[in-house]
């Protein structure tokens, strides 16, 4: 099994289905996971990764969000478990391989940087670097590079891709954490991961910091002003139209409206800061 | 096979397919059907899943637009024939689910309220309420409620899901109805049910309304004022850019423009009154 | 296996997709291609499938742009080796088709008109005329006329369609060839055949243009002004935000952006005539 994601948009995906069902042997399954990922944003690619690929039973898992193609960026294979990640080396495959193999010491300090190999390889995850020859085109590395490199994992086996000429195992590679939010009694100080579809402000603060907050208020201080909203389990807990903070689906502190978006009811956008209050 | 709908957006669907691949056994088929259905809209859903999923073979078809997550709604299975229909307790299923098993009395008043439990059984269907636990999350049911329900249906066969410890017959489960336009000779009261991606006003006006009227003169009364367009069989029977009436594929009358918008032409939206008037 | 391609939007694809499923042998895989194709440009969707379809296995490809939908265009299947293309009589089927047997011949003056018979039996292609009999609706022939016809395709085996009882070769079929640009010593005249997801201004100018001339400036002439741009290998190579002139992946001179879009900084849309002049 493939999963696709990219911030390709339509119809380039395509391409690269054609690719892997032209290349892959045994008539593989594809499934789409997002194709409207935030557009050459690594970071954002990380979370929405992290946050779905988990749920899938052992796969190639092909991702290009890649502002760097046609550069000498290498192209990557992480293998994390019985699952492998295909795609560019910008930190973007790293926090779901970590997620895979229950790596929870997967927050850092936002920063992209070289990877500090240690903590790659105690985390239980092997990285190499592709040889991509020279590609079709400069632009279009997702059908030219990396469905090729996935269907040759894929035909090899998760287990066994040591033996592929076009492979090397490599701990020169991109790293990338997810910004750790500063949490305290009370108050937390973080910042906007991402906004979803629905307008809501996914922050990195973790959930736990409202257990045992539901019906108190709290203080939302961003770069463009203040809100104060009640900690909620459900968005119909407050009137549509209302704020609230809850913990979404990811485990995180988000800001929202029911029926709504709180990205403009609060004011922010990804990478803002965020101080969250108690009151 | 399964079948998936929602308004979830991106990347959100991904993870039910994750969950339902992990989950149901024998490597099952899944089919996307739309996850861009109208907002928190659940009579949207019922017409959008009643005029699409009839066209399907047997499935488990895995429907997910649910204003009231989180909330003490219920969850759902309705089964109808070899097709079972997994979501939320708030009438999106019950049209489609009709519609297979031929239920032509399926229009009512358009509001949502408590079924008319004889009528649910007439019409053979049967409903069963799920367990649901303690959900991983109060924001994400079509991950963590819905999708392993509808894996546990696939998995014990559409026939044979008495049997399932999670679920239990109920006659206590909110019923909803596209409304009923009035018919006379020459004059019809109804009202818009959904605009198309292509801007097509859908009416809940039968087709039968037009039989015999092609090249007739219609004046449609909105809200907003009035237009008069002809009824025509094709679009390219009249000129780009203007509007026309016509039986849309779902059966019903459509308020048009050639290569534009009829929502913007005849001023109307979704639940939109109109008065059309054979002149 | 079935690719499907349209510019239904959502979720009427979805309807196609359950009547191949009802009606086609052996539980064939359905794989999207694009259903948010330029609305009703059957060049485009010619520029886009020729694209992105001959990177498939054999197949059976339905792609429904359809302007003229419910009037007599006939509905056609074209034969390309092991691969069938099912849709409307508009010429979109052609330039895909012709890509697929390797017929470099394929650009022309751009207009649409009336084959020259002989040109598409010499590229080895075969056409056929469909006869739909009377469709279920007169405005959704993707779900009423080619999703079938294509179920049968698939059914009989591309090879061996001859015995359709439905199908009846034809030499009277519209033909389209994307239009040639004029390309010369340093200068070429061209236009904007369309523009992607990214606003990328893909021409018709073919990529050989700028051999050698990686590092060159281009003056771009278009109906709106002149923009002068690098000729650059890569997006990265010019600052976020500044234009540039590379080869795409399809093979021709886009002008676009690094990450911004090229049709705002370029000021062009399809269709729209370019001179493009090394300085």
């Amino acid at each position: 099994m493939f999963t696709l994601a990219s911030d390709f948009g339509s119809p380039y995906p395509a391409a690269m289905k054609g690719v892997l069902l032209s290349t892959a042997d045994g008539d593989p399954r594809l499934v789409d996971v997002a194709h409207d990922l935030p557009r050459q944003d690594p970071r954002a690619a990380a979370f929405w990764l992290k946050f779905v690929l988990p749920e899938f039973p052992p796969a190639v898992h092909l991702a290009v969000v890649d502002p760097g193609v046609g550069t000498d960026r290498d192209a990557l294979v992480v293998v994390a478990g019985d699952h492998a990640f295909v795609g560019p080396d910008n930190g973007s495959l790293l926090p779901p391989a970590r997620a895979l193999v229950g790596d929870e010491v997967g927050e850092g300090d936002g920063e992209t940087g070289e990877v500090d190999d240690a903590d790659t390889i105690d985390a239980g995850l092997s990285v190499f670097a592709v040889d991509a020859g020279v590609p079709r085109s400069s632009t279009f590395h997702g059908r030219d590079v990396f469905a090729p490199v996935a269907a040759a994992v894929h035909d090899a086996g998760v287990g066994n891709i040591n033996g592929l000429d076009r492979l090397e195992p490599t701990d020169d590679h991109v790293d990338l954490r997810l910004p750790e939010a500063d949490v305290g009694d009370g108050r937390a100080t973080g910042e906007v991961l991402v906004v979803d579809d629905f307008g809501n402000a996914v922050t990195n603060v973790p959930g736990a910091f409202l257990d045992g907050r539901i019906g108190a208020d709290l203080r939302v201080e961003t770069p463009d002003g203040t809100v104060i909203a009640p900690v909620v389990e459900t968005f119909a807990a407050v009137d549509p139209g209302q704020p609230l903070v809850t913990v979404g689906s990811h485990g995180y502190v988000e800001c929202d409206v029911n029926r709504g978006r709180g990205e403009a009811a609060f004011g922010v956008g990804p990478g803002d800061e965020l101080v969250l209050t108690v009151v």
